[in-house]
């Protein structure tokens, strides 16, 4: 593989300092890299290899020399400056919602369609955290069966609202503890001891802009427009570690012990499903790790060709930072 | 309405003590009410309309004169000890799962089928916490628009397990956040932080007995065993208040619109649907309340008569306690 230059945007948030970790720990060839964010982070150090790095400012880095962006900095800021980026000679891995539905962006999870990849134009688009570990789950199961529908409801953990969502998870946790008042800022509710169905934006149509990412992005990722998604988003009292009950119609039948067969001989994938070992996926043994993890492989008996799974993964590695890296390995290889 | 002797079974519980507190609240109409449990709860004492009562032992305790038990203590001594205060004159109702699924035995929602309980011979059953919310807020909507198939994904509050899952929840989460190690004991997993999709026992087919708790008691409560319906329970680190994302299919076709006239209409329910105001259900706000409450009413496009709900009520009141009293005013009427 050859050395790159490498600029992680966004390195202050909670996915950009995975996506430093990432890089480091799967010994991503970085010639020389760079930690950019906001003015507020201004003066800021972060580790990287053992070194204090300093953080760079966005409006003032200069992309040029710097081969591949590693992008998390939030919708508007990227769909400002990743046009400059591209203009400036990098290949940019946007992590935010700015350009996924774009026709002239692929939208990549590298275990279901890494060949899109190639068709880039300067940007390629991480997928929404709850919509990559989905698909992980689901591609191999629709290159089988075809599935024709989803129901999908998640429980999503905190820190997928970024860093300050996952203090005030524990502030709040604290105070409620100490029966002490809850104060409600980074989140729209209070989500120590709660949980409510209500991430990013309401739409018109009554869903939130997250529900909506789960219908569109899986059918530009899958490239299948027939298939149906509705989803509802939930964010839940868990740190890291998004988990989701998911149920799919497909067109030909497919039991449970071959849906089993099909996810373990996948890759990205680990199976946990031996109940009478009380084993099934857990957000708390998610957390840290890169697989997605699938249980509860059950046949859904109110229709003729259901089922139903449990699939978690930790949305800040497999669910942002490390399916990025994994597009980035992609570019360079 | 005539004043009637009752007493509450198992009523040092969580549940048992949310239906005495329910039979206060609500001016029951007691003469006399007995508080009883197991041995181990001997000489301990409760209070009761500004009293302090002495809670009597179960194998001691005779049910003659008694007209109406209230009884949560558990399937195994349900089935061991209900027949003998059915036989001393008492009529039972049951909030185990002991006499759920017996034919002779009606399984009441008073919102849904108040009917049934004129038939009973000694025993009525209360339904299960997770199926008596979901039942309240689909009757309505079954009623108007016959629905053909449930899917359900529960956020299941720790209470529901218990007083004992209740006091681990609080202390697992101190012990997080302290960095001490985490006690599990009266769960299956770790709950503070965290969710897990097993409440119940596992089943031969894959579903925990929770998830075939909300198929078989819907299909017998709503009186039509056409309704198909697959259920994933889920526990999540809230203390009071269940939560359901439900999506329905009907025969014919049921706007949001309508829904929420048809629930707004129905008894027991409360709609908050109002999301400009940021506006729906959330257990912090249902626990200690009545009703159930209903939000997020949309249409599901990813079928021709599709809708997702999401329903949110208290389980130890509306899910349990609340629903078997409500039973009991029934019977003295």
């Amino acid at each position: 593989m050859r050395q790159v230059n490498v600029a992680v945007v966004g390195a202050t948030g909670a996915v950009g300092r995975e996506m430093t970790r990432t890089v480091e720990q799967r010994k991503f060839p970085v010639s020389k890299l760079y930690l950019v964010a906001s003015e507020r982070s201004r003066g800021k150090r972060l580790p990287f290899s053992g070194e204090e790095m300093e953080v760079q400012v966005l409006d003032e880095f200069s992309f040029k020399g710097i081969d591949i962006v590693l992008s998390s900095p939030g919708a508007s800021t990227s769909r400002e400056y990743v046009p400059r980026a591209v203009k400036e000679g990098a290949v940019v891995v946007d992590n935010t919602s700015a350009f996924r539905m774009d026709a002239e962006v692929p939208l990549v999870v590298p275990e279901a369609n890494a060949h899109a990849i190639a068709r880039h134009k300067g940007i390629i688009a991480n997928p929404n955290c709850s919509t990559i570990q989905m698909i992980v789950a689901l591609k191999p199961l629709h290159d089988e069966a075809r599935i024709k529908r989803i129901v999908v409801s998640t429980y999503q953990a905190a820190s997928g609202a970024g860093a300050k969502a996952s203090a005030e998870l524990r502030e709040q946790t604290a105070d409620a503890l100490a029966g002490k008042p809850i104060i409600v800022e980074a989140l729209p509710d209070r989500i120590a001891f709660n949980v409510f169905p209500h991430i990013d934006v309401f739409l018109e149509n009554g869903y939130t802009k997250e529900e909506m990412k789960m219908v569109d992005e899986t059918r530009k990722i899958l490239e299948d427009e027939r298939i149906a998604v509705t989803a509802t988003c939930v964010r839940v009292p868990v740190d890291i570690g998004h988990s989701e009950a998911i149920n799919i119609e497909t067109e030909r039948k497919l039991t449970p012990g071959r849906a089993r067969e099909l996810l373990a001989a996948a890759p990205g994938i680990a199976v946990l499903d031996d109940l009478e070992k009380n084993e099934y996926p857990l957000p708390i043994n998610a957390a840290g790790r890169d697989e997605v993890f699938v249980g509860r492989i059950r046949e859904d008996e109110s229709i003729a060709n259901g089922l139903n799974l449990w699939v978690v993964a930790d949305n800040l590695r497999k669910g942002a930072a490390l399916n990025a890296v994994q597009i980035a390995e992609h570019l360079v290889r």
